[in-house]
């Protein structure tokens, strides 16, 4: 469905999204001077910070003239219509919320970028058949803020219909003590509804998803470039606790071929995982691996006895579910191996799965093409953190997203994005959604 | 001064060390009866169950006829006289006290070993030119036992004039609270003489020591023999608290080759140091090493983050100086290397050493000249563990030991010998100090 986009209109647009940017502008400062925190900002679901952002981005749309309507769960979208009423919808989407004592890009950049390319739209005069929305979307930070029993990215995933009804109860704000649904409720929406009701979105009428974020590594400062196309959110298998155990013995008098050292035992399997790393990273595949935790046991081990027993966790990510199933086959045979070779045992207990999101590819396309037709570096590259896209590409409506380089680490105080990184990011979003929207 | 034993000597000392072996099983079944414990046996140094020991085999010693004198930390020394009283002695000793909950060998196998060989000399009408002596040493187990300022094998070093005097006051027994030169004066013996007094025994008296002990590792049980030749006890080179500093960065957004993970680069150096093992194991050289401890930080380290730090411990041991000095070395220079290629700081701190201890080659030979002529398998090995017999070497006095074959470690309550390995490397010693003793 995507149409090329004319060089002048391309011309236009670039200029009407220049225009855009001190709208942007005031939107982040506004934000980061209202929603601060002792340290960086704060935001909480459905706390002060996020329903000042919603309200912030709501007088923002109604001045733009874009049509505005909330979900059962409190997601704003903010709507400028289609010519044609049949079309699907095309959705730009981020969060507002952010992690306590975040930093003021991480979400918000992503509905401050939509709503630039409204605007951009709207001055260029550019006329699209589909409907384009930005959407608002609560709690993505829900593994910040809810403990309790639920699956994360909790906005998106009840506007997609994706969430148990349990789990309005189950999720609990660390802070508040309070429930998901109680939250919901007491910010005037309709928790029963979430539950109960139909999806408020779903394939049959939204075509796709577009996201601008920005990059939580620092991939794109190290290649110098402002912005990234985006073609797979890393899934991950993970060890959370497993054990090598060997024999603790006289440090001294055991003859070391003997030993069944589970330290060296340990270190014999991280570095064939890291080797194995080297041999799939020099071959173009998308990797990355820890071993976070990793300790002898301080109750028993000693300086001057042999080690006999090891407790790690394993975290593997990759945006290809291929090398996340190969990387599980790989530590399993190698431990099977070194267990022969060093007389040890490891219990490494069951892998973990969250399955990569692969975004959709004729959408990563258009990216591709938008930065080519706006002389951008063309620039692929995995995500290391999740996202609401990923909900979005599991309700089977396709997704893309958009990086802006950042600096100092993500969720953390000292995040930090150039706007005119921010400018050249929604540049190329904004051309990406006219070309998709048959501009 | 070592003189060939002729063939049928050798015989007839063979045969009154069998005669001599109801004696020593005597013994050792006094022993494990009246000094047990809820587990094992327990000795403590001028405790009730050294005490014991001490009145057991001075009762022996007055039936076998030997002349008993004490010293004035109360070691206890039972000499059958030699024919020249211009010669210097050859002393045999060991240990009397044990570990809390050790075994009934660990020491007293070694005392009860020159009691058989005194017993067996007289049975056989030997003759020799020096006073052969059966010492029993106080307190080498101090390790498990005196807490405070103190260096290790107490009763050796007493008779040696190698403590200080204020180890007397500040090495305190932990479980009497008391000091050692308190426990000596309770015992009935002067601290003020072990104090001040001249060195009980010295170079100038003493021409050589032989221990008989239990081997502490695995070694004889695994190459199937009864007896080993000990050429060596290990020293170490140690680093009590060493630390890897790498950083702390999100699990899944950092690229895998921009990380500066303190876990990897740890195992990095523990397999760097185990290829060296394995290198120097294949050149004959006498080497075991130990990462007992290693620990990510608790605080900090986490399943989903980069490992930003590691603290662990090394324990390298070798009979060898110059294999200490290699690997001290090899150490250093690795972490230097892993640092530049990954981006990590070690911390290492400053190697303690304590040097091994060369036993005298002239007396090794002499042991092994006895292997050939009661035909046993000659085999030479390191001691894992710290012995008597380091004193003796550093006080100047030629040392050697045997080793009998234990099962189950040592320090243990399960320690096992058996009475026929026992008889085995009784008859070795014998052979040797008969040697010695020109007899």
């Amino acid at each position: 469905m995507t149409q090329p986009i004319d060089a002048a209109t391309t011309q236009r647009l670039t200029a009407a999204i220049a225009a855009a940017m001190p709208t942007a502008q005031a939107l982040f400062d506004d934000l980061a001077k209202n929603t601060r925190d002792t340290k960086g900002v704060t935001r909480a679901p459905y706390g002060d910070g996020e329903q000042y952002a919603y309200r912030l981005v709501q007088e923002c749309a109604t001045r733009l003239e874009l049509q505005c309507t909330w979900d059962a769960a409190g997601n704003l979208y903010m709507t400028r219509p289609g010519t044609d009423s049949s079309a699907r919808a095309i959705l730009i989407g981020s969060h507002l919320d952010s992690v306590p004592n975040g930093g003021n890009y991480d979400g918000a950049a992503g509905v401050i970028a939509g709503l630039a390319v409204l605007e951009a739209f709207a001055q260029a005069g550019l006329r699209h058949r589909a409907d384009v929305t930005v959407m608002a979307i609560r709690s993505e930070e829900a593994g910040s803020w809810f403990t309790g029993d639920h699956g994360g990215h909790l906005g998106s995933r009840m506007a997609l219909g994706l969430i148990g009804a349990s789990e309005l109860d189950t999720a609990v704000r660390l802070d508040s003590g309070k429930s998901l649904g109680t939250h919901i409720a007491e910010c005037g929406f309709d928790p029963q509804r979430v539950k109960s009701g139909p999806a408020h979105l779903s394939a049959h009428h939204v075509q796709s998803y577009f996201e601008l974020h920005i990059e939580q590594g620092p991939v794109l400062e190290m290649k110098e470039l402002a912005v990234g196309v985006v073609n797979s959110i890393r899934g991950n298998s993970r060890l959370r606790d497993a054990r090598c155990i060997g024999a603790y013995n006289h440090g001294g008098a055991t003859p070391q071929e003997v030993r069944q050292d589970a330290v060296i035992a340990t270190s014999d399997l991280i570095m064939r995982v890291q080797r194995q790393w080297e041999a799939l990273h020099a071959a173009g595949k998308d990797l990355v691996f820890a071993f976070g935790k990793l300790s002898t046991d301080p109750q028993v081990h000693s300086l001057s006895k042999v080690p006999g027993e090891t407790r790690f966790s394993l975290d593997i990510r990759s945006g290809s579910p291929q090398v996340l199933a190969t990387m599980r086959a790989f530590v399993i045979e190698q431990a099977r191996l070194i267990e022969a070779e060093r007389q040890v045992k490891f219990e490494l207990g069951e892998f973990s799965l969250s399955e990569p999101t692969v975004l959709e590819q004729p959408l990563v396309d258009t990216l591709r093409a938008g930065c080519e037709a706006l002389q951008f570096p063309v620039f692929e590259m995995a995500s290391g953190g999740g996202h609401d896209a990923q909900e979005f590409t599991r309700a089977g409506i396709a997704s893309a997203m958009v990086f802006v380089r950042n600096a100092n680490g993500s969720h953390v105080a000292e995040e930090a994005m150039e706007m005119s990184d921010f400018e050249l990011g929604t540049r190329l979003l904004g051309w990406a959604v006219a070309a998709q929207a048959n501009a």
